[in-house]
């Protein structure tokens, strides 16, 4: 039996090694098959990262698939059951780095539109390609990059499909439409260091920082909203201290993020912290990154055109999700574009012997044929 | 001028560069010196220290020096401004590594003995001295050693002088007439590692932690007494996370240390530690070191002895403080001994350009001979 169009694109993408940064070759084939169907292409190479955009049609209004060719590595090779760049197939799915995230689902993207226009040549609107080879990494010169050069020449992408595995346990159970922000902080509490037997001539920032802490641990930041899960504080890492037990450290070194809905600001959780920190009279510094801003896509012409695309797949309504880590959406969202990500189940990515059901690639074909066809036919 | 026989044999002893654990002759010299006076000799090399228990007659009681020839690394040399293991006089103070903590003490004991010796032929009792080169380091194979040996043949020391430097400003303005307690407590908090952007899969053994913790820092462990200032808790050390921003740690390590009174045990201790840590419902494994029982000498024989002694020398009562860290004398307490420390300033110990006042070492030279005379003559 031969291999369906899908899967043989999936294999082909799987087979090169691009490891983040690295394309490894991965966006030539896409580009090929893009040129073929008359799409204009532009290389976009930025430091060490290879992206391309490619357009087809100038009209409005401009749907976009947007996605990586980079994969996570392999890990600990002794634990895949088969060479991870040596696609495989084993009980009806493929399996190989990246078959879920998300070289799976750039072929399902390929092909969707190889379909489509054959279908519908004289279809509505443009058709953008978003390609990049760092997703999996800092995400400095990918995506963000890419958004700012169209910005600057005003070339706006109105709807796009990011590519990410969304699926929890069937292809489409699932749509992302929208992602919490992310703010870190690093305060560094200042104390005075001292001998553990003299504590009266020191000031110890661990014992001064614990209430407000607690307080900032067990806070209500907001109760979420319809689409986002109440914003989240965590702490994931602290130090303080020489490593010897009769030194009281003279800072203490923590770290924080915040998960966050549309309901807050970066700036109203800026000052929140402040607040609690000042008012438990702590000398400190506190250095913020702002990861990314939260974004929605509420129901809209996307949403419903997406949603109609997996029903008449799937006979099944996707739940509307905005959990989950950051992803390229947050940076197309800043067009303000309508953004909503579907894609493969998700359970095996970033793990050894990641897989995807080589039916779910059809499925997913279909889904975004379906869209397309509810957007621009 | 020629030196003094204590300042001589004070440059003799600083000019070995004996850092812990290396003795470098210093218990040598110690050694040919009261062999001269009729001591008997036992050398006790455990491991890598260099140990020595010296007597001098068999009645009772058994008054004993006890002190180290090892001194702390010289640290910085080019902060130093003469070589740390060249002994030089500056405006009246002798300058080296060792000068105070503890080879001036060491050349004090062994002169004073000398010259009691001299004036009293036929005292009453036993003289011993204790001598180890490992007080500075692990003080494991040094004083605790020696007084296993002679605990198992019943050979119980009754009073011990320790040289460590007591004194603040002058010398013999402070005894120590004992000393804190030290238990170091290594706790490992257990949570469930985790992604940042699922917080509801994970649980962070920090978020956990710190109200127990906050309750530990503050809570009012005793009052102290008469002699022991209150029992003291402090976090020297706290660890969690991998670095990452992004992962929920599943572990937090947090080590604490308390410098504790008499009016407290290590199993009282240990009891209030784990029901709070209880109360919490935290999971978590704790290993405790015990560094030190608390011991005090109260007024008595020796004490007595002490302060009249420093009263003749220096016209002013002693103050008597446990603070401070631990030193060797909780060791020989334990064999029931009248423990106190009596020593020169300390205010340049472990630093750079140690230095004793050439006129202390005379000083306390007299303080240790007229603790004899009072006790044994």
């Amino acid at each position: 039996m031969t291999d369906s169009p899908v899967l043989a694109l999936a294999k082909d993408l799987i087979s090169r090694q691009s490891v983040t940064p690295i394309d490894a070759g991965c966006q030539d084939l896409m580009i090929q098959r893009l040129k073929a169907l008359g799409f204009e292409i532009e290389s976009m190479v930025f430091e060490d990262t290879t992206n391309f955009w490619a357009r087809k049609g100038t009209e409005a209004p401009l749907f976009t698939f947007a996605g990586h060719t980079d994969v996570v590595p392999a890990g600990k090779l002794e634990q895949w059951h088969t060479p991870p760049f040596e696609p495989t197939i084993i009980d009806d799915h493929l399996h190989g780095r990246g078959a879920a995230d998300m070289k799976g689902s750039l072929a399902c993207m390929i092909v969707a539109v190889e379909r489509f226009l054959a279908e519908n040549p004289n279809h509505k609107g443009s058709i953008g390609f978003l390609i990049t080879s760092d997703e999996e990494g800092p995400f400095i010169n990918g995506t963000t990059r890419v958004v700012d050069t169209l910005m600057e020449r005003n070339e706006m992408i109105d709807m796009c499909i990011v590519g990410e595995p969304s699926s929890t346990l069937k292809v489409g159970d699932v749509v992302k439409n929208g992602r919490r922000g992310s703010i870190t902080g690093d305060i560094t509490i200042k104390g005075t260091q001292g001998h553990v037997a003299y504590p009266h001539l020191a000031n110890n920032p661990v014992h001064q920082s614990l209430p407000a802490l607690a307080e900032l641990a067990t806070m209500k930041w907001d109760d979420g909203n319809e689409y986002f899960p109440p914003t989240s504080f965590q702490i994931p890492n602290v130090h303080a201290g020489t490593g010897a037990s009769n030194v009281i450290p003279g800072e203490f070194n923590v770290q924080f993020n915040l998960r966050f809905s549309t309901e807050l600001t970066a700036d109203e959780i800026k000052r929140r912290v402040h607040s609690t920190l000042d008012a438990h009279g702590l000398d400190y510094d506190l250095h913020w990154t702002l990861n990314g801003l939260p974004f929605l896509t509420d129901t809209g012409e996307l949403l419903d055109a997406v949603v109609k695309a997996v029903k008449e797949v799937n006979h099944q309504e996707p739940q509307l999700l905005t959990t989950g880590g950051t992803s390229d959406g947050r940076f197309i969202a800043q067009m303000g574009a309508q953004v909503v990500e579907l894609g493969p189940v998700n359970a095996t990515i970033h793990k050894v012997n990641e897989c995807v059901s080589i039916h779910d690639l059809e499925l997913l074909t279909d889904m975004y044929q379906k869209t397309l066809e509810n957007l621009l036919a």
